[in-house]
């Protein structure tokens, strides 16, 4: 069974199918799409030992065969040098612009496989097999891809809409449990930034998200997913400040990332938790929201597992570095950086006014505890 | 004095504007699409020596200071290693999505410089300064930007769409003779496969072209400007078969350019000369082209000081051999080479039937001449 959500762009509209066993019909779902025998998987290590074999029979079973192209786990594939090892690779395979390359992984392998297929003789195509909760609700839908550069995270890639998106549930069963967690913050996210009723959803069932429950995983990644694809296709290229909404969290937590070396310490989804609750309390702050829904917000991380207090993080470092971290964001416009702030729960708007000296305070509060 | 032709396309419409000391005039031309001090300006050690000043003095004049990363003239600048060091340069610059780069020089500095700001933070501005009647008439219009790899010549890259284009006549002044007549082979192109009026007009003063008359140099810039912007505006992204004709004479060109080691011994142009001439006369051969309509594009070529005879190029390889360099063509399809023919003058079509076995029997002719 699976549902699907139409992420609809003029041109380049495309289904995520969101349901259970999506990769035992990999070479069904993925019809018309797959035009010659050989199909070029990327995965990284971890993705291929635990779903390489499905994917690969289903595929076999559809008269293809799969080249194999493994990455390490973790965000140092997204490098220039596996960016441009993955190019030629898949030049050597003579991929053309109207084949599809699969990118079964999480959002490592996604970023850089959406990357290599934005810029292949300028653009073939490709197809997100999200096996993380995290690339499931996120990074596989909405056709941003990236790698890193010294300067920082994601700061050189394209928007590429994938072909197709394959989120299958069944991959979430091998996760550990940490990483379950962690991209269940980017779930509550849609909630928190605009959706009052899914939040309250979150609030009641959070715990069964992350503990296995696989209905409400289906109920947590199909609203997610909605969601996305909603705010994607009225903004697609973060033009109008509406696509901006799904930072929510992200420029505090990207300071957070950046301060713990972008390490195991503190996985993205718990750095977005950090900073949805920081994000929170800074509109609280400014009376944009009442403490009681700052309290409310921190409550159901914390009860997910997640954290929510900067103070027991143990950083060494102040505030003023801290909002250092910010003044490279993506989204600077003219040497200010917009924040993401709430005027409600479901409620997130676009901030342009904040006083990077005022955050540095906030922080230093925050940092005390 | 300068004419502009607008590339009409919906989000992404710039000018192309084209006349007589523009560069002195390039903080006006350029208002608004320049928001702070610093202007980082891309270009190869040429168009630097012999255009640089003006382009500095002229933004010191608007309160601008030009930031310079130079390239070495010549095909290696278009590498990996030169990319990855310019988006670094850019990001320590801190040049956000909504800045424009300055790309002054040849094909090459532009196809590098408009990919490089393609990929920066998912994409910023850049302005064509093209200093090359090749780079006015075909590469700085129509948002086609790549690097070359391994694998062959502009096969990563992406379509992205300059904020503006400045073609300055006073830059072909400087300009080598051979270089004037290899980018000439691009004008021509626009009446040989969709103007018979303007392939006549070229009969007649395509010699002024490339002697230098700038009367005959705007007429030749601009007509082929507002040709090449229609054509792209019909098929901003090559997916139509529309924009496929101005790959006219490419695909022959781009096997002899292959052959000769993509070097002097054969510039682009003129492979693409080469190149229209044997487009004709395999369409004379098939039977949809008159052998007086190929004599009459063989005679124009060759008055403009052009090659015309691949016998001439001494290559050391037979027919099948130049064949293969076609198999790689970027919009290849199923494994099939499409080919651009003639049904006369001025009527280019693309042909997907033709048979490369053939190709080189025909080729084998033409090389003995």
């Amino acid at each position: 069974m699976s549902d699907t959500v139409r992420v609809d762009l003029a041109g380049r509209s495309y289904d995520v199918r969101i349901g259970f066993a999506l990769l035992e019909r990999t070479a069904a779902e993925a019809e018309g799409l797959l035009k010659r025998e050989v199909v070029p998987v990327v995965a990284d290590a971890n993705a291929r030992a635990h779903h390489g074999e499905r994917l690969a029979k289903s595929l076999a079973d559809g008269g293809h065969r799969v080249e194999w192209f493994e990455v390490a786990p973790g965000e140092a594939a997204k490098s220039w040098e596996v960016l441009q090892r993955l190019t030629d690779w898949l030049l050597e395979l003579g991929v053309e612009r109207s084949d599809n390359v699969v990118a079964l992984g999480g959002g490592v392998v996604g970023d850089l496989t959406g990357f290599a297929c934005a810029i292949l003789k300028r653009g073939c195509g490709f197809i997100q097999v999200p096996t993380t909760l995290l690339a499931q609700v996120d990074s596989s839908v909405g056709g941003k891809t990236a790698i890193n550069t010294a300067a920082g995270k994601n700061l050189v890639g394209a928007f590429h809409q994938p072909s197709l998106v394959l989120a299958d549930l069944d991959c979430l069963a091998t996760l550990p449990e940490r990483e379950l967690r962690a991209g269940y913050a980017e779930v509550i996210k849609y909630g928190i930034l605009g959706d009052a009723d899914f939040f309250a959803w979150c609030e009641d069932n959070g715990r069964r998200v992350v503990e296995g429950d696989v209905a409400a995983q289906l109920h947590a990644v199909r609203t997610s997913v909605e969601a996305k694809a909603a705010i994607v296709a009225q903004d697609e290229h973060e033009t109008s400040g509406r696509r901006a909404l799904l930072n929510l969290g992200h420029t505090f937590g990207h300071a957070l990332e950046a301060e713990t070396g972008f390490s195991d310490r503190l996985l993205h989804g718990e750095g977005v938790a950090l900073g949805m609750v920081l994000a929170a309390r800074y509109s609280a702050r400014r009376g944009t929201l009442s403490a009681e829904d700052a309290a409310r917000i921190t409550r159901a991380l914390d009860s997910a597992g997640l954290p929510s207090e900067i103070a027991a993080l143990g950083l060494d470092a102040d505030g003023t570095r801290l909002a250092q971290h910010m003044r490279h964001d993506k989204k600077a416009s003219g040497g200010n950086v917009p924040f993401l702030l709430l005027q409600g729960i479901g409620d997130a708007y676009l901030d342009k006014s904040v006083d990077l000296a005022d955050i540095a305070a906030f922080l230093d509060e925050q940092l005390r505890g």
